[in-house]
């Protein structure tokens, strides 16, 4: 075991030895094995946004193997979707990669209003039908909904765990108690990336953060310490530390859309603020496979210092 | 077992045995039995239209032993009903037909709103002790109610497949998260084929779907990649490969009430769309049984490329 | 075992043999024993409306032995009632007459609105302590509160056929969905029969239903194939037709108020169209016992066909 | 065992032993032993209507052991509290005397609308760790929450019967369904008696009913039979008569606020009535304990006819 | 074991061993082991306030490990957080102090009303699993969701008590049934120990109340009877009574926020009131550490009578 990754898994000391095994298993997967950095390819927006604004532009995406290649061949830690997907490639690629079920997921037909709350579309048991070394779940904090996600996370967090499971949170601000700026407000990704990990999440997954700061009492206390917020990499610095000064592993989407140069700029800015990796999906499965392979090792020979 | 089952089985490997032998089944009963393609005769209308409306046309089908009958002497792959018609019937027909139970009905009585949640009315349990091949589930993509049909069937799926049962989806899109003309729009079609897929079914039924584009980010993809979607055939090619790129069965409901010829030339396109073939219900029982017996002969036929 | 005994019977061939064992003896005590006929004496009025206008009558009433004598000295099949008036009796009477435990129950205190949904009350678990031969159940098709009932009774139906107790189901249509009128329709009535039967009763109890029709898309269907509807006996033909072509016991509750010659004059139309017999509540234990029993016995006396 | 105690019991014979070893041990306690009437100090106004409004009258109160002690000390057959008095005594004053936890309760700092429904604030599981004899319940009929309220009664007296223990029910109409008048009118009493012992209730505890009549319906039959209703003991004996003609017991709370012999003669009307006893609680608790257990014993004398 | 603590522990004689057991390491942990005393740290403000609000005044507050170290090196009698904080530092600190799991939370993102309801995040299986002392629960009396809470801290407390776990329940007055200044009125504190200890807590936390009197009847009681509430010592007194007279464990937390001097005097109030001790978060954890445990010490040491 490396220094890093045993560094990391001191933090879930109190943590079951599957769960641990899990998370050294998905530390130690692909291309960023043992550098205690990941980067995990998601594909849920077929379920997200429909099969055709997800897979069109690159048609191989409609079928759940291509997935699961793309991931194998780009080195990725680890590969993420729902039931589906999973249900649809699990025995082929059997022990290949870690996989993640998505536990919960929304679509774009319901008729939605500002307060989403997803549907929980497979379980624990599942996931261990299927071999996964995690769940993924999404909160939306901000929603009027927020009891119903945080109780359904409590529950089958626990029940994760206790059979080995690593337990990997969304966790995306969104709904009336926010603004649409605020979704990825510094001080409310902050505290998004807090609420997971008192939640009990293993790994967080937010979104790279811009320099908006949403609540006045918040604001207050930004200003008055001077919480360096000018950078990305200050301020993944501090959601780190809002996530447990750096104890919990936590990852970032989104980046910027100017461009690869700019977009590979917010990833070395996540390596420096000490993030441990990136959650990339259209921005990967949308394009041809041999293009998506050169895209993500890119990336990851960012967080290996290259 | 012949190739073209075989392959299709191939798409269901990481499934519980039972499933397997399950569809298998499903696959090798009737007129069609082999050839990888079903027609199956669904039976749910005295529930949800009501008895005269559904039976006063050919007054032998109040008679639950009569459908029975009409899906063994047409030779179709399997027959679909609630629980009482099934209760009525399941012990003198035992083993001679594979049935599939419908799990939630709603009825016309009701004071509906727009966003319509069906009733769960009987069991897993139920289909096991009543020796079915698998379960039935209506889901409405684009009701309000979403999150709680989603996971009914999430629920229900996970307990049929661990009892062996396959999976059957009827995926209606419906509701005020979409317009009337855009039940059967291309995209939304092709969405809830997704949708269900993604919740896990083996085996989804959709209507045949429309030229029509429902959703203004969807239409963009379509006109973009040029998606063809001029014919009927087109447009089943289109669902298959939403459903992920053809690894999940697809039926059909619909097709045209302009005569027998324009109906058969449906059946023709989704036959040349790689669609895996019909479920029809008024069109065959409300027709004398001699006379469904021959309409269904030759859906079939169509299917076996006669 | 009688012929019309066996015949009924052979209908639920598919049901546990606990479940027939209980229906061979509801159809076979009483007066109407081995007929193939049934009345029934419920006695849920207390508790629907309260204890003086329910027995302020016939103050015997008040004294939940006295129903048990009544049913037994009149011949009926067997008497039904809420959980209280069963506790009160069930030792003293044990085995004396068939009975079954009403599970739901509503009563006229509640600031009721226009969609009804009843209170369970009881449970299977009580009826087998209390000896009971079989289950009541009340639906309210028509109300926006359906499915909320449907699903109560779907569960405890599949719990009391697997231990072996008969389903009866008071089906009543009432609600948003429906006018007054509507609620003693010839439409709705058959369609609340083919609903009961769909969700797995074993025996269906329906009001006596007028010549009215309801719903605009079956009138059209009555009108077309010329359904009659002109007599009592016609009605309840269809009605019974409309519950599975009489594979599904069908009993009446009502009859005229001009007098008691026309009410066994509707009587007479029930046993021609068909029906399974009565339930007769009020019209029994609201007249003093001597008188009642004579009642009952006439009306049993039609049904003999003396 | 007395001549009142075993015509008592009889009433009783359907249900388990434990249960009527409990209703034989609350017969036989304190100074009404044998006598077939009740004396219950309830004392559960802590947290209906907080403590100084309860106890700041006569400040030992706000002792758990006080309450104990006036009970025992005032010969009452029992004492009925919720979880906390009797968890804070249970173990210093066990097997003294029968207890029964009352297993709902509201609080009044609840944003009360008109249509009130408790909390269920312990378990049957708590009554029997604590060695109760009974469990205490409160419906509101004339409630919008009635289902809610019946449903969870229902479920928790079959597992309290199940484990032996006697099931109170006190029975208090109100809510939007009745005038603030009627929640005490006679016809609305009555009715709340059947209720409750169509709910399998062992134990009913009513309001002393006025003689106003409530509902249009019921009015006409009090009106049309001229039933008795201008004494206490008419009153008293038409409510006992409603809840099954006196086989379930029936006490009352409540009673003339007019002073010491007012309230006398209103105990004299319930015995006269056949009503089987009083349940006590600020009448007696907010007395100094010797004036608390002189006036008690006053009311247990009128019941044994001193 | 001091009589002190013996004296306590006699109040709890009907629990079980296991939790007496835990109230005993409780009250036998820290500088004021023995003294029948409690200084608790909290530290859920990171999920309640957000991480910036809560730690940014003293950074070393975002590591979890630090409030372990600060609840050891102050001597505080236990440690009290979410489930997060727990799990990051169980491992590394067990059994080095004992530690209560907040089981309920809320966040400051949420579109929240009048009315507060907190979320479930945790379960007593985790406090057993992470070797906790006992359980922590929010309820907020007079808001409209009482019944949600009430009945979950109600089925918490009962399987928190079946496996040896003390139960110490937050009552927070808070919601549309008060006013913002009837939060702290000494007659709505003095309700909420008695709705807790009525629900069966086993300590109890309150803020320290004000003079204020909020409720009508209640304010009649009070001026009835001159109940003293000019000083801090006199209030706690009445809220130590009104938790059964002294026989429930109530502890404080708020007071003086015009400097330190002020804030002891609170504490001396406390003390003399009959108080049992403090739970003491951001004015502990928002200091650097030195300070922090200083002013602790102090607490303590006023607890102790120095």
């Amino acid at each position: 075991m490396t220094d890093a990754v045993r560094n990391i898994l001191s933090n879930y000391a109190s943590q079951p030895p599957g769960v641990r095994a899990n998370l050294f298993r998905l530390l130690n997967s692909g291309r960023l094995a043992g550098s205690g950095k990941l980067v995990i390819l998601p594909v849920d927006q077929g379920f997200e946004h429909g099969p055709a604004r997800s897979f069109s532009d690159n048609p191989d995406g409609y079928d759940p193997h291509y997935h699961y290649r793309l991931a194998l061949e780009s080195g990725c830690n680890a590969y993420a979707a729902p039931l589906g997907f999973l249900e649809a490639g699990a025995a082929e690629f059997a022990g290949r990669i870690p996989t993640i079920l998505k536990l919960n997921n929304h679509d774009s037909l319901a008729p939605d209003g500002v307060d989403p709350v997803p549907s929980v579309t497979a379980s624990v048991e599942d996931a261990l039908y299927l071999g996964c070394s995690g769940i993924g779940f999404t909160i939306y904090p901000g929603s009027a909904n927020f009891k119903h996600m945080y109780e359904e996370l409590s529950a089958i967090a626990a029940t994760a765990k206790a059979h080995g499971l690593a337990v990997v949170v969304w966790s995306y601000p969104r709904g009336s108690g926010i603004s649409k700026e605020g979704e990825t407000a510094l001080d409310v990704v902050a505290y998004a990336a807090q609420i997971a990990a008192q939640l009990g999440a293993h790994i967080i997954k937010v979104k790279l953060p811009t320099g908006h700061l949403e609540q006045e009492a918040a604001r207050k206390k930004y200003e008055e310490h001077g919480i360096p917020a000018g950078s990305v990499a200050e301020r993944v610095r501090h959601v780190v530390q809002s996530a447990f000064a750096g104890r919990r592993i936590v990852i970032f989407s989104g980046g910027s859309k100017a461009g690869e140069d700019s977009f590979f700029e917010d990833i070395r800015g996540i390596r420096e603020g000490g993030g441990f990796g990136s959650i990339i999906g259209r921005n990967s499965f949308q394009r041809p496979k041999e293009d998506a392979v050169r895209f993500l090792n890119s990336v990851q020979d960012i967080y290996l210092g290259k």
